[in-house]
């Protein structure tokens, strides 16, 4: 590829992780190779990606903080709104192209940056201002335009393709690049795993901070809040992937808790158990973590019960993990840990493998095990032509249904929870009541719910755990104690 | 009014403020009250707005944390996504209109609440599902609908008109609303001013937070991080009203720093000034507040010059703020302050009437004195029909151009900048050089700049300082010091 700058980087002081602005040509190139083999491209072909916009908050001049869309960052790694980006996929060449900025830009929101600026801070071949991309395209004599449509399988929404002053006489096509982009996405470079690793490093510790501070009588937010600060203040993270899940008791039951109508504020009572799933990004590189603890810092016999439960699930779909392995069996797999484990502890009784053939599991977890994750937290991919959604309880929630591959980098989040608007039908329905011990599962309605989500890499013959914070009953109830000394 | 419940409110905990959803349904009334004196407002009209919905970060299934658009919030009070509402105007029978939720809410999102229950909690007349709002709105004989349509003349961008299933058999007035609610949203009512008081009170102490931590070697973000924690975890406030503004050293002479291209991230240096311009938000009910301060807690002499330069400016505006006073005037009185200040200590030479005949004081401070503040941290209503606003340096970026009146809420934030691409034309200016004294303006070179903001209600005869911090070069030692023993 054309030569490339030393050093152009983007950090957040020498506290923080340094990303070479090299790991956004590595992807390039890769998008450049997969399209060169694809029999649909043909020559003098150009990659049009237009970055995402500031968004209003209503109409007021508020801004929500601007966040990059990740195709665009995957590609660019451009952290400011109103960019283009080109790639010449004959020979790799990467163009970005600059809003030009009023005058008055200099007084209120900064000095100019030149094309030369812009060309140094991302390390690309070419700088232009966005009202010239016709010209310099056809300079370029682009024969075609490959610009991105295609369905985010988790959302539903449709991405935005680029639309630019002159488009039309341009030959464009928007089929090809979006399945080849968010193929590529799925398998992570040396240098991305890099960043999630980061990432995760600094949402480990912040995690840690959580056990050693919470308290009964806290409100949940306050979590978020002592979270969300540590990944700020000592990862530099200003943005988290997601929106706070910090639910105590039977909002722990309630999975995605933390919305604007639901936005963790209860106080966190002596004898709950909690769910905190929080996540810190970094260069739009995402993480997501989940920890279960008693509010009060020691385990009831019961809690330990689930916990563990939870907790041998996570582990036995860790020690699974590998190439080759269908994700859906390992989903399969965690549930069936699970329900052992409520066998042997009374709240269910019977034959496991008859309770698996009616999915009681899904009563118990009615999300996936886990899904993929990088420059979104529910990352792309997840089911690419061929690969069909199955339509089971529990299993058609799985925002992945592929055969594991080196180097995704997927979570692993089993979890037990005691949902009454499922658990009551379940109870009555004729073919799951007959496993349930009525007496010992109604000393579980309040009880909410326990998650244990590590982050991890998939290696040559297993896989590698990001996410490092306490997990045993031992080890949490002793950090625990350490917050309390 | 209807009969209403009591104790329906808003609160984040004991330890924070609890907004009494009699706040809206005082709202609610004065619009009724200004709709019936209307001439233009025939019998039975009904207002129908339609809430904020889920704002998605680009194509995935993240969403920014939702915030309530702020006419619905000043009508309703509403946390949630997706809801309508309507008032009659005769009567002043307020109606929710909420989401029919699916089913599997319950699940991921929480209890599906009744209408009943979204009845108590905002206390409202009567709540329908969205779905609804033709049928009941034919079966309250609704003759006109009243909806919102109208720019918001800080961002130029119009509000979002509702529009449901079967609005085409009413007949709808869309101009009527706009400019009326904008006018009432100007003048706060007394539960009004306390929210806005609680949120200036968390605000102001997060301040002293910031005076205490600053450090050299720190990064600007870490200061943004300070205060959130501060905000959020003892306040209970999960928002901030606008992007933070942590700009040390020369970064102060940018007046919206902070944004994504510029994203707080410098070093705090020894020897620098630093503002940090930042506030909570409450219910939606914002603060706006800026201190500046020596990153290493002494004040150098010429920081001490600049920083009570603005000060002066800063309390003769307050002195003289008040029922009556034409806004521009406060602008002029601030800049003129400052002007004298600068002669004083040599920097500028002159006669200051001469200097304020050739708008000298907008290349020390372009940005407008100051603003409505509310709902919206940059208020409407700043312009209505028949305030013009001026096409002169400085004052054209005032965003209110109207004459004072009792129960206002206004920033009072002088400024005094070092901004080279405004100083340096200025100095070669004909008519603008002979005021400056170079060789004392090039020690000023890359200092930045100082900006000090206060929150004040207009009262019968002056004004109410909502904001609460050091302000004095002795008191921000002080503190400084108090922070570092």
């Amino acid at each position: 590829m054309p030569g490339h700058q030393d050093g152009a980087s983007f950090s957040r002081g020498k506290h923080t992780h340094t990303v070479p602005m090299s790991l956004h040509a590595t992807n390039r190139r890769r998008l450049c190779e997969s399209l060169q083999s694809n029999s649909q491209v043909g020559s003098e072909a150009v990659v049009l990606l237009q970055g995402g916009d500031d968004v209003p908050r209503h109409c007021t001049d508020v801004s929500y903080l601007f966040r990059q869309e990740s195709y665009f960052q995957w590609c660019f790694g451009v952290r400011e709104p109103e960019f283009f980006g080109a790639i010449d996929v004959d020979s790799c060449k990467s163009i970005l192209f600059m809003p030009r900025l009023p005058q008055d830009y200099v007084i209120w929101l900064g000095r100019i940056p030149t094309t030369d600026d812009v060309k140094k801070q991302y390390d690309v071949d070419e700088v232009h201002y966005v009202d010239e991309i016709s010209d310099v395209l056809k300079a370029a004599k682009a024969n075609v335009l490959l610009t991105l449509v295609g369905v985010n399988s988790d959302s539903g929404l449709t991405s935005r393709e680029a639309k630019f002053e002159g488009i039309d006489s341009f030959k464009v096509n928007n089929t090809i690049l979006h399945p080849e982009m968010t193929e590529l996405r799925v398998f992570k470079t040396p240098a991305e795993i890099e960043v999630l690793r980061y990432a995760n490093k600094v949402s480990s510790e912040a995690h840690k901070v959580l056990y050693k501070s919470a308290r009964p009588g806290m409100h949940e937010y306050q979590m978020e809040s002592i979270f969300e600060h540590y990944t700020s203040k000592e990862g530099g993270c200003r943005y988290t992937a997601y929106t706070a899940i910090c639910a105590c008791g039977p909002n722990g039951a309630v999975l995605h808790y933390g919305h604007a109508a639901a936005p963790n504020d209860d106080l966190m009572l002596d004898g709950q158990i909690m769910v905190i799933d929080m996540g810190a990004e970094y260069h739009c590189y995402t993480s997501d973590i989940t920890i279960s603890f008693p509010v009060n810092g020691k385990f009831t016999p019961d809690q330990r019960i689930i916990y563990e439960a939870v907790l041998k699930s996570n582990l036995a779909v860790q020690k699974a993990a590998k190439p080759g392995v269908l994700w859906p069996d390992m989903h399969r797999l965690a549930e069936k840990t699970i329900l052992e484990e409520l066998v042997k502890h009374g709240l269910i009784q019977g034959n496991v493998d008859d309770m698996m053939a009616v999915r009681l599991g899904a009563v118990f977890m009615p999300h996936g095990l886990g899904h993929f994750m990088g420059l979104d937290v529910h990352d792309c991919g997840g089911y690419p032509k061929g690969v069909e959604r199955s339509t089971d309880p529990g299993l058609k929630s799985l925002r992945t249904g592929r055969v594991l591959q080196k180097d995704m980098v997927i979570t692993i989040e089993p979890g037990c929870y005691f949902i009454n608007s499922l658990i009551e039908p379940a109870m009555k329905d004729p073919v799951k009541s007959k496993f349930f011990v009525p007496e010992v599962m109604e000393r579980f309605k309040k009880f909410g719910g326990v998650r244990i989500e590590d982050d991890v890499l998939i290696t040559e013959d297993g896989c590698e755990n990001m996410t490092q914070v306490p997990r045993t009953v031992a080890d949490i109830e002793a950090i625990m104690a350490e917050g309390r000394a």
